[in-house]
Parts: C-alpha cells; sequence; structure tokens
C-alpha cells in the first residue's frame, strides 16, 4: 500500500450565484483595495489516503467526492493527487 | 492594466484541531471507503484583479488575504497567480 495525498478543489459551479464571494468583493472594496473585479469561493480539501496504485487513489478520491464532498448540482470539483513525501 | 487569477488556498494550521476535517473523515469511513487517513478542509479563494503588473498583483492578493481572507491565528494561506485568459 502506499499512500498518497488528494488536494481537492471544490467551486461553485459558473452558473450559479457565489454570495460568499460577493461578500469578499465587497469587503475588499470597502478596505480600499482597487481592482477586485470577480471573486468566487469554494472548498480545499486535503485527502491522504492509502491506495495500492494511483489508479485506486483517483477512484477512491472520485468516489469521495461524489458521495459525500460535492454537491453535483451546484458545485464542480476538480483535484490533483501525489505521492505521500516524507 | 492587466487582469491576473489569483488562486488562494486558505487552510487551517497544522497545530490547530480541524473538526470539519475530522468529521469529513468519519463520514467517509461510515460510507465503506477505506484508507482514508487524515483530512484537512480549508478555502478555495479565486480572486480576479486588475494590477499594473505581476509584482503589484502580488501584493494586492497577499493584502487581501492579510486584511480579510485569512485569520493569521488560525490558518495559513498560499497563491499561484495567472495571467487572465481569453
Amino acid at each position: 500500500m502506499k499512500v498518497f495525498v488528494a488536494e481537492i478543489e471544490v467551486m461553485p459551479r459558473k452558473e450559479i450565484l457565489d454570495p460568499q464571494g460577493k461578500a469578499i468583493a465587497l469587503g475588499l472594496a470597502n478596505l480600499g483595495l482597487e481592482g477586485v473585479q470577480e471573486v468566487r469561493m469554494g472548498k480545499h480539501i486535503q485527502l491522504q489516503l492509502q491506495a495500492t496504485d494511483e489508479a485506486e487513489a483517483v477512484q477512491k478520491t472520485e468516489a469521495a467526492c461524489r458521495q459525500l464532498l460535492v454537491n453535483a448540482i451546484m458545485e464542480d470539483f476538480t483535484f490533483q493527487l501525489h505521492p505521500q513525501q516524507g
């Protein structure tokens, strides 16, 4: 068994309003930070998992996203896998 | 003025307990997904911003993180900047 780390990004779909992002954009403008145009906010999840090889790690990560981490109606996800270091 | 996109990751510091991550790990185990060891959950923020050059974009992104997006006591951040495409 090898240990992999999956770095998963879960973001609201483009067609969907993102009130958290809008609030951040407003907050930055109120702080005097100019030039910020669009902000979107999502989740970043680090998953450390055991698998026999990278293919199994990909399959497990996708299963975790589809079954628990991501609401497929409102969110998209991408991930990168790399072997655990050290 | 050029347009840049900053991809910011805000994660709970290593020394700090992450109850959301713990809940995810438990949820995945309950779903029968084996081999998941450690989970940490943070925020992913996409910031689209105008700046004269990359140095100014970096400076603006760091200001946004320190002044609004990140609680430096409990969270760490990293970001990557790239020019807006299209």
